[in-house]
């Protein structure tokens, strides 16, 4: 039995400025035909930037796609072949207006694997110091700056549910008190 | 000025069987006309179900979008108007043949807000009991009981990606921490 799903055809339906949507008949593992629909996506990064006084840069922005502003880390979308982290260091410096001297990967994750092969890279972000704002133009987006506390609580409470937000909370918690 | 964004012209340019594609020109913060990709996805249900010997019921499936097998918790797509819960019950028994006597909330999340409306549930189960395994035709998983703390180190080694698993296993422990 093989373990993937062989492609047998393969058509692009639709061709945005930012996804792309293929759909696929494939190859099932008891060699039955199935049908696919996927969205090809270029990624992002996400960045937990902890402050000297353990308050995580946070930014609130309208998100249209759920009708809802929502609480997020600073984040952008991934230029083609960019690598992920000079992507994180520039949104953090665009959309917070902070530089941090100090790096570290958090891993990645796949937000909805069932449909979609986005991938966001995390870093953990610390010693900030002052750079420039200079958000997208179609960006808005309030900043603040949390308590690791309060971040807990608002996850807990059900009120951030942004994914790489909520992941890369945790993971930096956690490589905080492991390292 | 308006916090949120105003519909101008929204088209469906693409119509599957389980996502479509919407772009919008939508009038942003300062007036002016901005142009946004989406898609409409139905959401979701991931289980957290723990054994009575503090193990992760897991399933390893194939994952064409992103073309990796991934270990995740069970889940499934929500039907329409579909009760989170009921689905999470159902999916659950289909994925990995278990039923639970107790569930409670964790929450939701939103995989990528930045163009998804995708919703994802969360649910804790434990009290588990036999049902019967019946997954979806085009669906071949293997099932696994993981320890917590091997979960928690495939997170934290970067081999477990999918979002909902590492939320689900998060707040989870938390849950149980707090309860």
């Amino acid at each position: 039995m093989s373990l993937n799903e062989k492609t047998i055809t393969s058509e692009i339906k639709f061709e945005g400025k930012i996804i792309n949507v293929r759909v696929e008949d494939v190859e099932l593992q008891n060699g039955k035909v199935g049908y696919r629909e996927f969205v090809d996506h270029p990624g992002g990064v996400g960045i937990v930037a902890i402050t000297s006084d353990n308050k995580i840069l946070m930014v609130k922005q309208y998100r249209k796609a759920v009708e809802k502003e929502l609480l997020e880390i600073p984040a952008g979308k991934l230029e083609k072949g960019e690598d992920p982290l000079v992507c994180g260091k520039r949104e953090l410096e665009e959309e917070t207006g902070y530089k941090a001297k100090e790096f570290v990967s958090l891993g990645y994750l796949y937000p909805s694997p069932g449909f979609a092969n986005e991938t966001t890279h995390l870093y953990l972000a610390w010693d900030l110091y002052k750079g420039k704002v200079n958000p997208d133009e179609d960006e808005f987006l309030d900043i603040f700056e949390i308590s690791v506390e309060e971040i807990y609580s608002l996850i807990m409470k059900n009120e951030i549910n942004d994914a790489k937000t909520i992941i890369g909370f945790f993971k930096a918690m956690e490589y905080i008190k492991n390292n």
